[in-house]
């Protein structure tokens, strides 16, 4: 199976032919979602269909879908799990904004931005009941099971990185511990379902290991390119993490590998991240690139995106496979 | 069926026969929250901890084992469904308080005075998940739909409250449509879930009925104390939903009847709540009483505990009927 590094003699890889395969679906679990989020109280309405139609690769439900259609799935219940999967992730993502005060995401204003905390919150838990609904609704005991442990996992994860927020002496397990729960669960969950929904109980915890792979690479890339000089060229914000004192990669191998002004600088800025100076960021970025520690995070992420594919050697050759394994390498191209 | 009115002649009606009928159970019921929020990440233990040892009444739960024990009930499943019960109504007070930014609940500090917003948002995004993996566990897709729909309708509640916080010229309607929804649905799920754990569909519309009518006369009674100077005598905080602007009878009432001095009172110091003096909450209850809307709040609240009543009618006589309809008394007799 082949798995090009992405290079600039090749096309770059893209998700088209992941839309080729799914896109049907994709626009069927779009409408399902709207439906879902119509609502006489208009605020309901609007802040969901604010977060819907602000966008948003709709990876993890094209993950679902794609999967059911890898394990050869022909009905109909996939759409209405992958429609699932996006309101567990559009509820994390709203209270995850709030938790961390964000303005901007995707380079558009926050919905707790446009309309503050509070409808945040319980717009949040009005669409992670929905995604129980819609489960229930579905009628598996499997499926409510994956995801409630999955939605269970992932505010663990949460709490887990509030929790070590500000200290670089966080240890890489603990990292990797809490990128796993908190986006690599999801990744996880949304792929096995597509075996689930097939009923081929024999390749659950091949997609369940193929999702867990590309979600642990998708957070290390997302890490490493919030200090890639070359991101904000083009046009995107950096220095997210570093402005809230996220521990991240780049951070604890720079951290590591630091002599002891170093540290001083990162115990300085992560611990006490609201009173980091202006040029506090270029600083970060100059020992990041002293130890190169972006490169680093992203071969971790590269071995991943090599684990990833290799959970897909185990099916038979077919458009969708292939398509899958460009999403791998998608994933990890957005670095370069 | 004698409910007579609480009067100073006859003892006041107290939980202790409620107690007397599923305190074991109950006891149970706090094994199994507490053993469900034990966690190696101490944030999430301690934060729980605090929520279910700070008390508060279980009356929620207590319904579910009371209706299941009028329904002949006598496995296990119960315990299981009244924990899932308390940890939607825990995870609902988390997000409650960071929305109105509470300090105080029960008279102790709330979980977002100490530890802050973010792990409120995100522990109770946690317990709401544990609900969901005890309801999986559990097996029944009928309690699962059951109580979905219940956190959907509580969160679509919440939202809507906010969204007429303020307006005094809010209708009576919409009053009793975000009532039911935030609180209500839930005592209703809690009692329905008796009647389903037993096998007893015939009995689930009036159990569900049941806790809906005292879920009701619950909150009206709730209202009516806000603006209560007795209570205030009795140590509890009074004018905590003045303060918020919170739409609630009392103040609907006030505002219908009065002139058009006190309606612009009302309009001042609801709209904009954080502009309130420090003398308003006393023109508020000098309204109050000129229109006697405690007692009005209270009439109506004695409706709905009249109707709660009734629905215990079709079930024979026993040790815990009676203690439900001294339990709808007690809710009532709160207030006097």
């Amino acid at each position: 199976m082949s798995h090009p590094a992405p290079e600039n003699s090749t096309p770059a890889p893209s998700l088209k032919p992941l839309h080729a395969c799914i896109g049907d679906d994709l626009k069927r679990v779009d409408e399902l979602i709207l439906q879902q989020v119509r609502d006489d109280i208009r605020l309901i309405h609007d802040l969901s269909y604010h977060l819907i139609a602000s966008g948003g690769k709709r990876l993890r439900p094209a993950l679902t879908l794609a999967c059911a259609q890898l394990c050869g799935y022909q009905e109909d219940r996939h759409v209405r799990l992958a429609a699932c999967v996006e309101f567990i992730h559009t509820a994390t993502l709203l209270h995850d904004d709030v938790v961390d005060d964000s303005k901007l995401r995707r380079g558009e204003a926050t919905a707790n931005d446009i309309w503050g905390n509070k409808p945040s919150v319980l717009v949040g838990d009005f669409l992670l009941s929905k995604a129980f609904q819609l489960m229930v609704a579905d009628g598996s005991l499997d499926v409510l099971r994956i995801l409630s442990d999955t939605s269970a996992v992932i505010a663990r994860g949460e709490v887990h990185q509030m929790m070590v927020a500000g200290d670089p002496e966080t240890t890489e397990v603990t990292y990797m511990e809490v990128i796993t729960a908190k986006t690599a669960a999801l990744f996880a969950a949304a792929s096995e379902l597509g075996a689930v929904v097939s009923g081929r109980s024999d390749k659950q915890a091949e997609l369940r290991g193929f999702g867990m792979d590309l979600g642990i690479a998708f957070q290390l890339v997302d890490d490493a390119l919030d200090y890639a000089a070359e991101q904000e060229a083009l046009g995107k914000t950096i220095g997210d993490d570093f402005r809230e004192g996220k521990i991240t990669l780049p951070v604890l191998l720079a951290y590591a590998d630091g002599d002891e002004k170093e540290r001083a600088f990162w115990k300085r800025t992560m611990e006490d991240a609201e009173e980091q100076k202006p040029e506090d960021l270029q600083e970060a970025m100059r020992y990041i690139a002293k130890h190169d520690t972006i490169n680093r995070t992203l071969e971790r992420a590269r071995d991943y995106c090599n684990k990833a594919h290799a959970c897909l050697n185990g099916f038979p050759e077919s458009d969708v496979r292939d398509a899958l394994a460009e999403t791998v390498d998608f994933c990890l191209s957005r670095a370069y």
